[in-house]
């Protein structure tokens, strides 16, 4: 059972710091505690007070009258060791350690996290934190941070490397119409970590959406293995800041966190069907319309509009994030024109140019357009009501003569069938307005669900969100697990007993694992190349052959092209000159009209990293590479040929023959499932691959063995 | 005198279409025109109404008692002419035509649009519209947009082709601290377009920074003449929403404008110091931090933050904009630690973590920061006060005893000190924060021209956009303008007599002009073929030469490589057989290690356009060019070659040369000056242009003429 679902639903909380002073950081915690609705019991336990606020205290956790579901611990860090002890003693078996002062801050914070760790573990306990900032559930209702919620029943999930997403951004959240289903603050992840909470919400049924906030994921293995299951049903929005060193430096003396560059990153939540995004704003705006909008089943988008900039700059934003907004078909148009002035435009943006009347825009085209089969999703700007009458009153109240409140409830528009259309019709439609929530139209929307924003281009960079996960949805799901590597291939690993082996022994374990290698043959003498290229076939490539010497290239011990035989001699006695009495390979001399790189790596913390890219004189210039996780799904692996951005070059590019795609990806199954059963292989480089008649072959290949 | 300083500033208006009734938009203007504390005469017209909101009205324009300084209209769209015609007799030199359906709804209203710019040119008046919906001076005051301004004496200048971005967004400015000096709304820029405002907001001193919304510019070369002289000391930022086939339509529809793709605006852009953003929101938000704050004067930014994880997105965001976050030094940490917690960081973001105390954020650490020559400009998150006090109220209002009215004014920080430093110390503040204006700090800060921001990446976006500004003005600024081809350049165009020109006549332009060009001879037998390559030097290339052959490469009819006289036979007559009797070239072999692509070529509107690009085999994949218009200064050019993504390849790549970038932009300045000179040159392809040792030559080159 995941720990959290003690952690997040407690009957009873024991409250270590809280006080009768406001300003510390313990008592705003238990004052929202008993603030927030809260039915269990609360137990302060403090040295000295006797009451805390209205509550019984307790002098020493000890004291407690039962070992409470759930301890908080607000109190200076080099108290926590002892208290976790008291806890475990007393039976609790469940925490929330607020404290900092751990893992961020140097050694000895370290030592004393791992001290906190190791008592937890004595006593089976599970944690959260330390230097987190608490916990949010609105459905229980629960909350221990340091501001209240405002709206309870929300159904967007949240994990958090940073308490401040999870509590001081409540008041922001609650103006634009987001509620949280659940929040926790995850801080330093001593114990519980992430991937405990992605699992948890992905099993909450109240979360509609997870959104994650990550400077750092400790266990990526895990983190792909349950977020690849949930992306399947349940979105998963994240932000990630480690990827730049200034990002990475700033984590670690926030969390302690150890970062990873953007590109594993980028591979791993490709892989697991996680939403990447850039801001904290894109991560609730994101997350809040995948939690509360009917999937988008396709790019066409419809804009209603009665302002023309804003209208096109949706279009634009739109096209840019591979949506559409295509133009009506002529009965569309004819079914919106009736409800549009005589000079508006019907054909998308539907734009009614500046007009007072709200009804034709709140329903009449509206129902049109999600009746419509030509649209898969809508989004409206510039409804307007109260916001707007407040702004206006000054000039009008003379005339009107009605008091401020009288004349905004006269400007009131009645949204109710606008707000059912999306459930009704089983489309999304976001909301664009310049007004926030002294808006009573935005807040009508808010109250059911349907997202707003305040800028036309975020509203279309949101409705692109819902089509990235419909693409999500919908791509191959193969099978990933660990293939057994065959025989042949576990025997020449297991004889290797250096650092590094050579191309030909590496070659010959590519090719007991079935992957295609050139042709060619180890030889010791003159007369074993001659006889070698015989059997090969003219033209060959003559190259020296030793674990030991490396940039074969440079230093002129590699000799392509050797038409016959006298160039063979010619190329032999000039290798043998350089570098006496080392084998040498006779190749194959490939023609091939493209080269791919490809390899296995280790980053700290991450399993075994595969890299797919551009090889041969494109590579410098076009730096372009793809990553993914090992063991890889052939669905993952083709995914990674498909997220080469110059992937245009393997297709039928300037007359060659396409890449034969499923063969490359069978090579990149095969490297991970290689870097799976023999961990003892740290490093694996195929470069190049060269693709002869759109099929690849390794024409030259490096292992880096454990030393 | 630019017209928009009678328009902007007008001693009188008349304005016709204002009624008693309140839900009519001229009414509605003519409200906010006499509610905006305009002092000058204001005459409301109309057929029937005797008085309009107490101002005696003028059944007729003729009826009016002088010719106002400014006519107003806002009546049905088929009346607009014969107004325009009464206004001009009557005297009146200006007019902003509101109405719309004209250009942007069809042939008829095209044909409408032209009458009146007709009937405007007969009287020499000039005119904002049609389709537009007013102008904003904060300064006179003026305002006859349909909602009221909130803040007077702003600093930011506006030109818009949508007009919801001058009026409509006025209480979502309101509530972000950005206030207009001046607001035009341009519409279907009929008579004054984008160009003139631009000119008119850089000479406007109350305006210290320009933002731009445009679907089209009509006068590129104008935009790009008067922006690149403002732009040296006045910022501008652009938003430009038509150049995807979607925003063109939608803005065709919206203003009737014929829009450009983005590749030519990113150039025009560039080329004249122009800020370019994406979104309404970054428009305004990046022209309200270079209007209100000192010069960035380098990329090195301190983060002061009580919130982990804002810091270390706007860490992680500098670096990804281009400024850096560096670690403090030790004399600069020391600094700052008096002022923080014990486990909290001063590396930089300072991270105080979860704390009551504002002082230290407020003036110590600022203190500090700004006096640091290791800093060049700061970014605070998390300074809060009332608006946190109102959300805790609840909790506290049963200890403290006080109204929620006095517990706020006891939670507000004195910022008195932190709001003047930056004019003090000539560096840049920003301000990140998740609350609004409902927070005291907030409005402090917006009082004081701070600017703030609701989310800490977009804090950090902003001040990358100071750099931004600060690299515009301290590049190089080359003179534009048009220099005179050689006359034996000019004598072979004047003998120009066909659509295409062969390759060799091509070529002789070129080098007339100083663009080198391979060394060859034109040829019509095989003995001149001879003697030519024996000139030459084997090896070389043999080509067909003639105008009116295309796809010479692709038909065989040209044979490069050619080593001596027999290969030379072989090839002369291969060439010979497919095209009897056409002259031939023969070349020099170019042994060069890297492509260029250079052209000119027009776009409809715009001034010849010219193009760099990477050529040869990276060309399909990269797609890798740029653009300026014509004529270029010498460091328009560099500049050009310096924009080229991969211009890593023209660097020392894989141990090449070099390229030399001065020859390259003095190929491209060459080619502008040829397109200046002879409007017949309707397009040049210099492809390739090959890199020999650094230097370039140019293999091929084709001239397409008017017809």
């Amino acid at each position: 059972m995941n720990p959290l679902q003690h952690i997040m639903s407690p009957e009873s909380i024991a409250i270590v710091g809280a006080s009768n002073n406001p300003t510390k950081m313990g008592t705003i915690q238990y004052l929202q505690l008993i603030h927030s609705g809260f039915t269990g019991e609360v137990f302060p336990v403090h040295p000295k007070e006797k009451v805390v606020f209205g509550k019984k205290a307790y002098a020493n956790i000890s004291d407690l009258p039962y070992a409470p579901d759930l301890a908080i611990l607000v109190v200076p860090t080099k108290l926590i060791p002892s208290m976790i002890e008291d806890f475990g003693k007393l039976g609790t078996r469940h925490a929330v350690i607020i404290s900092a002062g751990f893992k961020e801050t140097g050694k000895i914070g370290h030592k004393l996290e791992g001290e906190v760790v190791e008592i937890a573990k004595r006593y089976g306990m599970r944690f959260l934190g330390p230097n987190c900032l608490g916990i949010i559930n609105t459905q229980l209702p629960l909350n221990v941070t340091v501001m209240p919620v405002q709206t309870y029943n929300g159904k967007l999930g949240l994990a958090s490397q940073s308490g401040t997403y999870v509590s001081q951004t409540l008041p922001y959240l609650y103006k634009r119409g987001i509620a949280f289903s659940k929040a926790i603050s995850v801080g330093n992840a001593a114990n519980i970590d992430i991937v405990d909470c992605l699992e948890y919400l992905g099993q909450d049924d109240a979360t509609k959406a997870i959104c994650l906030y990550i400077e750092s994921i400790k266990r990526p293995d895990q983190f792909l293995n349950v977020a690849r299951e949930i992306s399947r049903h349940k979105p998963i929005v994240a932000q990630y800041v480690g990827g730049t060193e200034a990002g990475a430096r700033s984590g670690s003396s926030h969390t302690g966190a150890m970062a990873g560059p953007d590109y594993i990153y980028d591979g791993l939540f490709a892989q697991a069907g996680v939403i990447r995004v850039r801001t904290v704003e894109e991560l609730y705006a994101v997350g809040w319309t995948l939690a509360t909008q009917p999937p988008l089943k396709g790019p066409r988008i419809a804009v209603l509009t009665n302002s023309g900039g804003p209208g096109t700059a949706i279009a634009d934003t739109c096209s840019r994030q591979g949506l559409s907004t295509p133009e009506f078909s002529h009965e569309l148009q004819e079914a919106v024109r009736p409800f549009i002035p005589g000079h508006a435009s019907p054909r998308n943006p539907v734009d009614l140019t500046f007009h007072m009347d709200m009804k034709g825009m709140t329903e009449h085209i509206p129902e049109v357009l999600f009746g419509s089969d030509e649209i898969d999703g809508i989004i409206i700007h510039g409804i307007m009501d109260t916001g707007f009458a407040e702004i206006v009153y000054p000039m009008f109240k003379d005339l009107v003569k009605v008091s401020l409140e009288e004349f905004k409830k006269s400007m009131e528009i009645d949204l109710e069938k606008l707000v059912n259309m999306p459930e009704k019709k089983k489309k999304p439609l976001l909301i664009s307005s310049f007004f926030g929530i002294e808006d009573n139209a935005i807040r009508s929307f808010h109250k059911h669900g349907i997202p707003t924003f305040d800028s036309p281009e975020k509203t279309a960079y949101a409705m692109s969100a819902l089509y990235k996960y419909f693409l999500i949805q919908k791509r191959l799901h193969g099978k990933p697990g660990i293939s057994p590597v065959p025989d042949k291939a576990k025997k020449l690993i297991a004889g290797i007993d250096a650092k590094n082996i050579d191309e030909c022994k590496a070659k010959q374990i590519l090719a007991a694992c079935g992957i295609p290698v050139t042709n060619e043959v180890l030889v010791h003498t003159y007369e074993e190349a001659c006889a070698g290229a015989k059997k090969i076939g003219y033209p060959v490539a003559l190259k020296v052959c030793s674990p030991e010497i490396l940039h074969k290239t440079e230093r002129g011990l590699v000799k392509l092209n050797i038409q016959d035989e006298d160039a063979l001699k010619r190329a032999y006695d000039s290798i043998q000159k350089k570098e006496k009495n080392t084998p040498m390979l006779v190749c194959e001399m490939l023609k091939g009209d493209r080269e791919l790189i490809a390899g296995m790596s280790y980053f700290p913390g991450f399993p075994p990293c595969i890299l797919l890219g551009i090889g041969g004189i494109f590579a410098e210039v076009l730096k372009d590479t793809t990553f993914r996780l090992a063991p890889l799904s052939q669905a993952d692996a083709l995914s990674m040929v498909d997220g080469l951005s110059s992937k245009a070059l393997l297709g039928a590019y300037r007359g060659m023959k396409p890449v034969d795609k499923n063969a490359i990806a069978s090579i990149l199954v095969k490297l991970g499932d290689l870097a799976m059963n023999f961990p003892q292989i740290k490093e694996i480089d195929l470069n190049p691959i060269i693709i002869v008649n759109g099929k690849p072959k390794v024409a030259d290949a490096l292992f880096v063995m454990e030393d």
